[in-house]
Parts: structure tokens; sequence; C-alpha cells
């Protein structure tokens, strides 16, 4: 959710004045699909990175909600690769457990937030936060004592220029504004990067019939066993008409350049003192258990870490981050903090390779649950998921979704999907949904054909 | 140019000191060509809606500075209708003949402008700028007795939406995002607007080998006499898969959808006492002389109107502001200003077609003209050339591109194009420059084939 939520300290009793200005007309931020690109139909950046025909690029089972299986959302196992819209479904199912709509203000888009210090030395102080809202045509500002940054880091674009790009006689975008795999049937396109966005686009456009895909890597390839239409290259020197040139000598023509090049993490309408600033990474300096800001304490940063685990370290962090405010969880003094992001920024920097990163976000996520009432779930088996993932992608990049997993909510092992993810065009959640599942169970599955696979989340378009 | 000049009244001498926010990293605002879409290099919406192979829409002798020709600039004449690349070389070549560059701060976007009352009820003030420096990574606040908006408006696109865009196997589109017709080779297009997008695009994708071009109008079809391969329906239903539905019951399968259906008037960074609020027309209400805001007579808007005349009418405008800033011209009070204002407003109500809007919009030049030192320039004979362009078009919508107009600075009749605007396919200045014109004199020209036509200036993007 392109959520920006703010909360009066002041108010009586408690529940804190919350107000959550959200850009999009709906809730589901990022699982949200538009065919829009560019700019909104109020002009705004479009949020949304998401493409048609996305299903999970990690098992659901690692995306887990800690209070909410998908069994319980779905009345029944499903597997554990859904398409978006299925996705979508279970986490409009979370949101609808709670009230939480009536504190958001739809298509209202933040413009500017400012700390107003009381100007008593105390060094105390609030927000003022200037939004538009799209719907009443008016721009009206609203003072907050705790302003949460909920904005996501997948939406502003990071792309490069290559020389010749401007002469390029076809399209050149990148991965967010990438929507339907269908536009380039029968075309030779070019793909730069080697990250997650690469990755997917270019398996999908495979699938929707794509004549050839070619990956362009700056560090290193991705290294899976391609089918045939499917190739890396180093890194892209530039394009002289319609022939891409790369840093080992070959050259191929392409008709179609996407640029999976990255995010930017944006916040227009932050102060340079209050930003964050930061590249895509398992630890961003300047906030204190990855969320409260050094800067600032009554400014928190939701989501901003590179991702393995994604829905519920977010649940995690605003589990916190709520504790914080209620004055349940006391914050140590600013050199404590910075010592303690000291600590784990040291710890990252020492990581090798994904297996030690995961450990590094599931741990990272225990120390803020072990803080707040957050209902257990099994973080460290959700990291052994992630593992197995991992493996089973590099067994078969094109056939990792046809796996399944267990649950670490409810001990079952997901069913199959009911037709090799190839062979699945359709991915509507109705198209999903109607399916007749093989039904499992936690002993009927261990024996059978489910491999129990490691995870990493949903990294929907990602930095190269 | 993407400009946003601001003025310190308070400075001593007869020279303010003047700032220059520009948000693109060089001169030249909308002529400039980029192959980006969407969001730029620092995450700002791109400003450009220029694509390859624009060739000027109107005759290059109605955009003509009157202090500056054509030919002084070429040291030759050239053909009426140049390419982009060549009016972007004319414009610059104005600009390198001041110092204006040195006032400009590149890779800047305004986020903010604010008005600060003094506080001693006389109603005087001051305005408050944020802007953020994306070359320095800095955001901050300057003061400023004037500000001037000219940050145009076909920047920010009018994106409608109809039912079943969800769910189109192809690219849609924006005008605003259109670059390359050689991507719509061999395919069916549709384009919804019948205004100077949807003209210019349809024809340049027919020109660069599109199977077929369907217009969809809302109101009334261009009407123009149309090659083989282009053809107009009422207003599109909806799409089905890839199938267009219109409201005369008719339906065709398309490849691609380019909206092409206006811009909005947008500007973020000003508060909604201070913002203009219009839609694209020739005399905008709330702006006295299309210039000064009524709402406070120290911030001005340059360019806001519907446009016949482009380059000359927005020096004609800043010729005008300039005075008012430096007290040269001295403005009647607020009720006289809305009276005239009204006067203007109900003129251009009783307006019947595109002569008459002409005419209008050239009395409009007049009136400005009339009140600076702007040389002298022949407002009327150019509004007599937009009127023979408007018949040149309706001749040949494929062919009037290869007309002739004279200049009203020079008296020189433009020589014709090396060959007919349907073959020539490289728009490159130098292609274009290098080419050895038919010599032209007003005596040897106005026999032969050269028609003196009417026009309305460059009107790149705009409404459907």
């Amino acid at each position: 959710m392109r959520a920006f939520e703010s909360a009066h300290k002041s108010d009586p009793g408690p529940m804190p004045h919350i107000v959550c200005y959200e850009k999009q007309s709906d809730l589901g931020g990022m699982w949200n699909y538009t065919w829009r690109t560019g700019l909104d139909q109020h002009g705004e950046p479009v949020h949304g990175s998401m493409y048609r025909f996305l299903w999970s690029n990690g098992p659901k089972e690692c995306l887990e909600f800690a209070d909410y299986s998908f069994e319980e959302h779905f009345g029944r196992p499903i597997p554990s690769y859904p398409p978006r819209a299925v996705l979508h479904d279970y986490i409009m199912g979370r949101v609808d457990q709670s009230d939480a709509r009536k504190y958001i203000r739809f298509d209202t888009a933040v413009r500017q937030v400012e700390w107003i210090e009381s100007g008593d030395g105390t060094g105390t102080g609030h927000f003022d936060v200037t939004a538009v809202d799209h719907r009443a045509g008016t721009r009206r500002t609203e003072s907050f004592d705790y302003v949460i940054v909920a904005t996501g880091h997948f939406s502003t674009p990071n792309v490069p220029y290559f020389d010749g790009l401007e002469d390029f006689p076809g399209r050149v975008l990148h991965a967010h504004d990438f929507r339907d795999a269908r536009e380039f049937t029968g075309k030779r396109l070019l793909l730069v990067g080697s990250s997650y966005s690469a990755e997917d686009i270019g398996t999908q456009c495979h699938k929707y019939g794509a004549a050839e895909v070619t990956f362009s890597y700056r560090t290193a390839p991705m290294g899976h066993t391609w089918p045939t239409g499917l190739s890396e290259v180093p890194l892209l020197t530039g394009v002289d008409g319609s022939t891409a040139h790369f840093a080992d000598g070959s050259s191929r023509d392409v008709d179609a350049i996407i640029l999976c090049t990255g995010y930017q993490h944006h916040f227009p309408f932050l102060s340079d003192a209050l930003t964050l600033t930061t590249d895509n990474r398992l630890y961003p300096r300047g906030i204190y258990k990855g969320v409260v800001s050094q800067e600032n304490p009554q400014l928190f940063f939701l989501g901003m870490q590179d991702q393995y685990f994604t829905f519920n370290m977010f649940d995690a962090q605003a589990w916190y981050v709520r504790d914080v405010i209620l004055g349940r969880v006391e914050l140590p003094d600013h050199a404590s903090r910075e010592a303690d992001v000291d600590e784990w920024c040291a710890r990252e920097e020492l990581l090798d390779g994904p297996i030690q990163e995961i450990d590094f976000q599931a741990a990272y996520i225990r120390d803020l649950v072990d803080r707040t009432d957050y209902p257990e779930f099994h973080v460290e088996k959700q990291g052994e998921l992630f593992k197995q993932w991992k493996k089973d992608k590099k067994n078969d990049i094109m056939g990792y979704r046809n796996c399944s997993y267990v649950s670490t909510l409810t001990g079952n092992v997901a069913p199959p999907l009911p037709d090799r993810w190839m062979n699945i065009m359709d991915d509507s959640a109705e198209s999903f949904l109607k399916q007749e599942f093989g039904a499992t169970s936690p002993a009927a599955t261990a024996s059978t054909q489910p491999r129990i696979p490691t995870h990493e989340p949903i990294r929907t378009p990602q930095p190269a």
C-alpha cells in the first residue's frame, strides 16, 4: 500500500488520531494492476510496477501473515505460486478483518512534510503535512506528532542512459512501465539487468511468445539453464540503430529494450534533513531497527529494506512502530541507537551470498518480533523455505513454480498447480480459484511429489 | 523552456536578481527530444512530449521572433516546414544572443511556491520558493518578490479510461509517451482524439509504415481527405480483447492504442489560492492580459493559452511581464483588471471557427505588443498566413508541408522542400541543412509555385 500515515500524539485515550494519505484510488499498493504508465489520471507518477500475468516469484508460504493463513482466507489449501490477483485477494482479506479503510484518504498525494520545532528550546515539535486531495481538488496542511513513510521503494525507476538509445528504432522502456508481454510476441527483446525484474519479465515474455530474449548483466549473469531463445551477455555498451553492442564485443539486433535497472528510494515530499538516502540493501543506515529515523525519532519508515521477507516483515515493523508511538517500547538514546545500527550494518557487510542474507533478514525480523506482541511465527523456518526456493529456481528457472512448500502456519503442504506453469496462460483469480486442487495433508503429501522448498518472497521489480 | 523564474524586487539598480529554475538538463523546453518516458533520471515526470521525426506542423513564418528571422539565423532562406532539430537550432540561436543561460539552474525542480504575507496589514509580501537541485542533491527555499510560471501546459497528459483497457493485449499509451513511429510499423493503430496530436502522430505513423490508422473522435471528425489506410470513426466506447468498439456500433481489431486526449494545466507546486485552473482556451480566466494572476499580481503565467501563435506570443507576454515588474507598465486596480478579462472572455465565447480564433489571438498579441517596446512585427499578416495554412492542410493533409510561405520579417518566400515531405525519412538537422534549397526572392517566387499561406504555429501535442 502506498500509505502515508500520521498520528496525533496529543489526542486523549489509547487510540491516536490516524490519517493515511494514499495516492492511489484504492488499497493494494504494488499489488494493484493498472494499465496506466508514466503519470496517472491526476498527473501523479504512477505508483505501480505491476504487470499482467505476474505470478508470485516466491512461495506464498514465505509471505504468509502470522495471524492470517492462506488456508484461512481461501478456505482450503492452494498452490504455492499463485497469480497476482489471488495474492491481491489474500491481502485484501487481511485488510478487511480490520477497520483500516476508514483511516485512509484515497487519491491524496503528499506534497511536503515539514518539521516545525516548538521553539521553546526543548527540541520538541510536530510535522506539518501538506497534501493534495484530488477528489476534492484541494490542497491543505495538517499537523501531526508522528509521520510514518510507507511509500515503498519500487516505484521510482532508476533509468541509466546508454549510448544511442535516442536513435533506437523501437520501444525503450523501464521495467516499471512494462505491462503486457503480448506486446512483444514475436519480438527480439533486450533486457538490461540481472535481478528479479529481468528474470521475471524475460521468462514471462518467453512464455507469451517473444522470439528471443537477451539478458545483459553488469556484474554477473543469473546463470540459469535457459531454454532455447533466452541467453545472457555482458553489459550493454551502446546501441547503433537496432543493433545492441555488449562489453564482450558481441552484438545483436533487437526490436525493443527493457531496462530492468532497479529503483530509487525517492521521497520528493521530504526535506534533506528528514529524507532517507540509501541504496537497496538489507540494513539501510539512518533508521534504527530498520524503521525509526535517526534524524527525528518521530519519523518512521516501513519496508525500506532490500527484501527476502516482505508482508510479514512489514507487519513486524508496523507492530514495532506502533509500540514506539504508544510508548510501549522505549527508545534508547541517540548514541545507543546509532551503535545498534552500526552493529547490524557491520554484520550485513560480512554476508556472503543469499543463504547468509536470508538468515540475516530472519534475525532482523526476530529482533523486531521479540520486542512486541506480534503473533509468533516461524521466521527461521520460512528462511529455510527461502533457501529451498533458491535451489528450486536453480534447478529449473522455467519450472520452479510447479513446486509446493509447507505452510509454517498450518503445517500443510500446498497442492500442486493443476498444470505446468508454462502452460497456464490465464492468470485471473476466477480461473485459478475454480480449480479443484489436489487435496493434501501433512501425512499425505510428505511422501509424494512436493519438495520442501526454501524461498525468497515476492520480489516484484527490483534493481539489477 | 520549462522555466520557472523569479525576481527579487528589493535589489538596487535596474536589473533585478533573476533565478530560473529548470527541471530539464538544458534549454529548449518542449523542443528537446528525449527517449525517456514517464519519469526522468531524477524521478521527475518527463517534461517532453516531443517525438522523433516531428516536423513543424505550421509554417515557420508564423513563429518567427520579431527580432530574429530564420534567414538571419541560418544565413539563407530555408523551407517553411523544418524538422524539429532545425527549429530547436533556431530557438537556441536566439537564446545565445543573450546571456540568459547564466540565470538558469538546470536539473532543478520546484516543489513549492508559498506566498508569505508581510503581516503588517498592507497586504504586501513575498514568495518562498522551495526547489530540489538534483545536481547538488539539495533542497532549499529562497525568497522572491515575483514569480513567473512558464512551465507550459503540454506536459501532464489527460488520460481518460475506456472500458477494457486493462485487458487490451498490446501497448496503450498517451501521445505524451509517443517517441518513435517505427515501433508501430506494420501495426494497426487506434488513435483516440481529433486534434493536433492525433493528426500528426497518425500521419507520421502512416509515413513510417503503420498498416492501418484509425482515428476516433468525440465531437467531430477532422474531416481530411485521408489516404488509404487512415480513417475516422466516432468515439471509442470500449475494448474487448484487441477489438475496439465505437459509438456507431462499428468495431475494429487493433494492435496498439494511442490516447491523443490532450493535456492538463498542472502546477503541483502551487497552492489552491495561487494556482491557475483552466481548460485549454484562448483566454483563460484568472489572468489579466493573459499573464498577471488576479489572485496575486506579483505572480505571472506565460503561455497558458490555447495556441495558434506561439514563440512570438510568448515573447510579447514576456516583454509585458518584464515591464510590469520593472514598473514601466502600471496595473489598473483589481476590479478594472477583472472587467478587462471579462471583456476578452466574452469576445472569445462569440468566436465561430478557426478564422475568427486566429484574428482573436492576433488582437490579443497586438494589445500586448502595443504596451511595450517589443519590436514591431506583423502579427495580423501572420494571422493571414495561419488562415492560408488552414486551407493548405484542408487541401492535402499529407502534402501541406510542401507549401511555402512569405516571411513577414524579410518579405522573402521560403524555398520548397527538396522532395515531397512524405519521401524525406531523415529528419536530422545535418541532413536538412546540407541541402541546396532553391534560391528564392520576393520577385522570383511570387509568380512560381509557392502559395502564400496562412497558418497555425507549431501545435505539438494538444488536447483532442
